[in-house]
Formats: structure tokens, sequence, C-alpha cells
């Protein structure tokens, strides 16, 4: 199952990038599973990854390359996490950057290296460096479609994002992919997310744009609270639009940035419409907290609880379970009477009780929608935050009991 | 579904208590619905209660009862659990306390009242006043069978358990119930637990007592992460077996401490082995941690997983998701290489990746089994701690999804 319709709609070209996605039989025969992008010289890349601490060794690796070259390419592979594997894990992972960087006549550090799928079997490497000719020939311009598909494990559709703005009379474009469905609480990022434009940034701005775009969006994602040790999410700007971001006026900052947040969150909410079983696709806005931390808090405890998901894909109003969460979600001193509880414009609970005016009706309405927001009002400061989340489904505990078999 | 056998085994007297279960048709007709323990005068009453900020009425209620008087009687109901429902659920509360003060000739502030059920719903306060005379006459001095089946809601199967020992010629009883299969992550307290002895205790005894046995058994279980509204858990010392345990030497205040906790253990484990969907009772042991929080951390994220939890219930040895979630547990300076895990004793993971030596055969024969245990050792520390869970499964999604209906 997932939420809405997930057209993907126009994606556009980014010059600098070309792309390609090809079949190593990894995990499954004829199933795309390798793919590729190759950055135009220049191309400034940042990134940001797993806080997990068993992070994957393409992870470690893609870190040490990130920090020592600038990017030519990017090599992902689905089918095996490549995580849990100690040194032959890490070993697995040189030899695939090696075998591409020799073919393509780069140094080996230019290849950054990344996995997904089952965590703690060794990476079958011979055979994703047994593709990378097949890779490397078939690269082309505008072909996001095929490696959005490419990087999917468990996703049920392929998700990418593309905005283009006008800035001074040039063009600039935004384009990315991302895949995840389940395992998916990111941490500083998500497992995984790639984004390109062709706008020039410098490092400073690229790492900076990558964090705090992740940060109001795969960080402000859960499906099921289990942040992955793959976690990764990159954003190279290839800078062929002949716009430099950092020389714009502020005014014009603040547009591409808009965009380029745009693209983050679309890919982002697009994880959790395809979220693993979803049949709802809900946003939690805490709001009147005294601390971002604390919104935090309240938006997780309730999008991570069993008890308000299962209710969710019921379409049950039972709003005790979200209230029950706010008061378990660890927050001190805790005004009750202070509280309100929204399903999108019904208010639930005032003065941390059922709203005098709230029907079971006007509540079943909301919940039986695909799309709603649950809204809790904490009446304590004047912090707010935004997250999204989905239901918890029978097709969730189906797809994870036989997630291997 | 539930996991053994659920026989309670001989359930033992205790002098100075009676109980009595009656029907009031709170949710349903016919149910047995109110639960009535009465204690002898001079009976020691001690308890801890939910974190929840949200705590129901009823606790609120019994907290300031327990500080001001020697409690005489508990009042239980289910179906309702009188929580979000501000002042007139303090009065609805009030209301039961005071109508059965009035019928059996004591104060109001003698009356601890306990509540279980759907939250936000005002309690029929009416419909259990009209039966406190009929629960008056049931009274009854060992008829723990039926008050244990008294307090069930999702529960499939009643839970109890009973130990005696002898000191000094004179023998000590003690006996308790419990309930709880969804909501279940006990902050302090479990949603409901009431163990009663025949042992003397005095007050301060009795608090520490109760507080230090629930934190080895209630606040070490989860299902399903979610702290309810209601948790309470009471211990009674009726003193009807003539022995002091303030009294009595070290090693025989030992013997009792370690039976009076085995109930509670008892207890606790068997809300998990009927856990809402249940097919797998897992103990959890962390060793090795620098401190008890950190062994806790590790402990409940793999146990409140829900990849974690869908894998058990497959029976499948997805040891890689054990893994992700010791490595996003939160602790600092996490050393992989110091890492073991085992499934009872096949030994999956050591030097922080797949053990050479482990095979999926035999991990693939621990999971099968109905109990096991997952050992994590941290090595880094001296603290070990045991906490109990069970898996995820169709079930638990079926249950709460279908919970009000």
């Amino acid at each position: 199952m997932a939420v809405g319709s997930g057209e993907l709609g126009t994606l556009h070209e980014v010059a600098g990038v070309r792309m390609a996605a090809v079949s190593a039989g990894i995990k499954k025969a004829g199933r795309l599973d390798v793919v590729l992008f190759e950055l135009a010289p220049g191309a400034v890349t940042a990134g940001v990854f797993t806080l997990n601490a068993f992070c994957a060794a393409p992870v470690t690796l893609c870190k040490q390359h990130l920090a020592s070259a600038q990017p030519r390419y990017l090599l992902v592979n689905t089918g095996n996490a490549n995580a849990g594997t100690g040194e032959p894990g890490m070993q697995a992972a040189r030899a695939c950057c090696a075998a591409l960087a020799q073919q393509a006549g780069v140094d080996e550090a230019d290849v950054l290296p990344f996995s997904t799928g089952v965590i703690g079997e060794l990476l079958p490497h011979a055979k994703i460096t047994a593709v990378i000719p097949e890779a490397l020939r078939a690269l082309q311009s505008n072909d996001w479609n095929t490696v959005a598909r490419g990087i999917m494990t468990t996703d049920t559709r392929p998700k990418a994002a593309s905005r283009q703005l006008q800035l001074g009379g040039k063009t600039i474009t935004i384009t990315g992919i991302s895949k995840g469905a389940g395992m998916i609480k990111p941490n500083m990022a998500t497992m995984l997310g790639y984004v390109f434009t062709d706008a020039t940034l410098s490092q400073a701005s690229a790492q900076a744009a990558v964090q705090a775009a992740a940060d109001k969006s795969f960080n402000r994602i859960t499906i099921d609270g289990d942040t992955s040790t793959n976690d990764s999410c990159i954003l190279v700007a290839t800078g062929k639009s002949g716009i430099d971001v950092d020389a714009l006026d502020a005014a014009q900052q603040e547009q591409f940035y808009a965009a380029l947040n745009g693209v983050f969150i679309d890919l982002a909410t697009a994880i959790v419409r395809d979220g693993e079983g979803a049949t709802k696709f809900v946003t939690i806005a805490v709001e009147g907290g005294a601390t971002v931390q604390e919104c935090l808090q309240v938006g997780y405890t309730i999008g991570e609880s069993p008890l308000v998901k299962t209710a969710l894909f019921a379409s049950d109003p039972n709003w005790g379970r979200i209230l029950a969460a706010v008061g378990r979600a660890g927050l001190q001193q805790l005004q009750l009477d202070a509280i309100e509880i929204w399903l999108d414009d019904v208010r639930i609970v005032s003065a941390g009780a059922r709203d005098a005016a709230y029907t079971e009706a006007a509540g079943q309405a909301v919940l039986s929608k695909e799309e709603f927001t649950i809204t809790v009002k904490l009446g304590r400061g004047t912090h707010s935050e935004t997250l999204w989340t989905c239901d918890f489904s029978h097709d969730y505990v189906t797809i994870n009991a036989e997630y291997r078999t």
C-alpha cells in the first residue's frame, strides 16, 4: 500500500549530472540494483550520514572520501547494506570504488559508495564490479525515473522531486531522488537521498544547506522509529547554470533555499507516503513548546506509538491514545489545562480533557481521510515543529515478517 | 494468542484480605468489571503509580487517599480508564469512593480507586455505585481466580502468583494479581498489580519494597512502549502471620524480599506472555554496561523496535535489526569491536560483526522456540539489566485496530 498517487511530474535535467541503473543480480536476478551517477569536474558535493553507531562500511568510506576529494561518481547498490560486516565489509566497499575508479580514470577517493538492503551479509562485490562497464556505457543525462527505481528496496514506487526557479534571467534546476520505506527514522540524514542542482555553491554553503534541509525534511520523518545503519543524504552542486548562490542577494538566496528545502521535503514525505504498509499520511504539528527538543519529543512519541498508529490504521478517533502519548513524552511540569489537541480543524482536547464541543462523528470524519494533521498545542512557549509519519497496518507486519524470505 | 500455558497453580489465602468481583455493565453487559478488596484494620498499604503526565483521575485520588489514611478498600473498575476526563472525572472517582465508604462505614479516604479501559470517556459512576452492595455481600477470603478475571481488559487470561515461606516456624504468604496486555511500558508501576502479604511491614518498608520490586519487574517489561495513564501497583501487608519483617535478621529479610520480588516478576512476566497478539516471550539481557541507564537504553531500543519485533514474530534470525537497534540506542563512544550479541547460547555477533562460527540454522533454531533470551554484551562496564518483551504480530494490529468497536 501507499498513500496518494505517487505521480512524479516533470523531472528536469541538471547539467553536469549523468546517471544509469543496471542489474547485477545482487539479491534477485533481473532487478535494477546498481545505480551510478557521474558528476562533472568541479561539482561540489556535501552529505550527511546516519548517526547509528553501527554505521555501514560504505558510510564510513563515503565520509572518508568526501573529506579528501571532490567526488566524480556516486555508486549505489541495493540488496545488501554491507553493515555489520566488519573489516571484510570495508574491503568489499573499497573494491567497488577501486574498480570503478580504474575504469573511469579517476582516483579511488573520487568515488562515493552507498549500499542498502539486508544487514549483516557480506557484499558480493564481484557482482557489482562486473557490471561497472555496462553502467559507464549506459550513463545519460536525464533518466531520473530509472535511477529512482534502481535504488528501491521495499519501496513500492520511485521517489523523485524537481523544481526550477529563475534568478536574474537564468534558470536554476534542483532535482533529486530518494528511497526508503522501512527502518525509517533518519537521524541526521535518510537512506537514501540524492539532490542535484546546477547552481554554484561553495563547499561550506553546500554542507550547511544539506544539513539544514535534511534537518527539516528527512530528519522529521518516522515510519517505525528504527534508524538505519546506512542513511545517507547527498547534495551535489554542479555550477552549470552559471548562478553562484553565495553571490546572490539575500532575497534571491532565500528563494533558492526555499526551493531546495522544498525538494528535500517532497522527497522525505514521499518516503512516508510509501511507508511499509502505509494507508495514511499524517502530519504532526507541535506548537507552543518551550524548546525545539520538547516539540520533537512530543511529536515523535505520538508518531512512533504503536497504539496511535494502529488507531490511525483503523480510522478510529481513539484520541485517548494521543493524549497518553503526550503524557508519557517526558516533558517536565506539563500544564495539562493548557493543552489542546486537534485533528485538522476539529478540536478534540481543550484544557487537558475532551473538548465540550467534540463529537466522535467529527473526529471520525477527519481520520477517514487519507491525509490529515494532528496538532498538539502545548501552550508553554513559542517553538513549533512539524514532522510526518504514517499508520501501522497489517501489511507492515507482513512486509517485515517476510522481508528476507 | 499468548505464550505458555498460563496455569496459575495454587493461589494461597492471605489472612486479612477479602475480595469480590461483580458485573456492573460498564462497557459490556454480563462481564465482571468491578473488583473490590477489603483489607483488615491495621493493614499497611503502599503503592507506585504511572509517571504519565496525563495520569487518570483515580490515580490522582488514590495518591491523595494513600497519603492521608490507612486504606480499608481497593475499588477497581475495568471498561473505562477515567483518564483525560478533567474535573468531571475527579468527581466521578470521588462519587465511587464516597458511596462505598458510606455503605461500608469507613471514611472516603479509606477507599483507593482504580480504573482501566478506554481513555477519555466519562466514568459511568452510577453503574458502579449500584453494584457496591452486591460486591460487599460477595466478599470472601480466597477467590483470587475470580478477581484476577475481574480486572482483565484485552487480557486473554487471568494473571496471579503466590508464594509461601517459613520463617521461625511461622508461614508468610504472598499472593498477587495483575492485568495488562497493551499500552504496556510501565514507568514506576504497571496497570494493574496488587500484591498482598500477611507479613507485618512498616509503612516505610512497604513503600521501599513496592518501589524496589516494581523497579525490577513491572518497570522492566514493555509490550508496545506505550506508558498507560492508569498504571498502579499496590502492596498490602496485613500483618496477620505475626511475622514482622523489619524485626527479622538480615538473612531472613533477604528470603522474604526474594519471595516478594519473585511474585512481582511472575506477575510482570505473565503480562508479557499475554501481550496483545504475543507469540513469543523474549528476555533481553544487557551486560557489561557502564551504567544501569545505558543497559536499559539498549534493552528498550531492541525490545521496542518494530523491526526486531516483527522479525521475532516471523522466527527470522534477522539479527542485523538487533545490531541496528544497539547502534541507534544513543550510547556515546560505543566500541563496536567489544560488542557481542547472543540468541540463547548461540553467538551471532562478535567483535561488532557476524561471528565467524555463526550459522543461520543455529539462529533459526533458537528463534523457532516460544521463549528465548537475547543477550547483548557491551564490554564497557560492570552493570547488567534484564527486561522482558514479546513479538509484534498481525494480531497486535487486529486487536488495536478494533479495540473500541
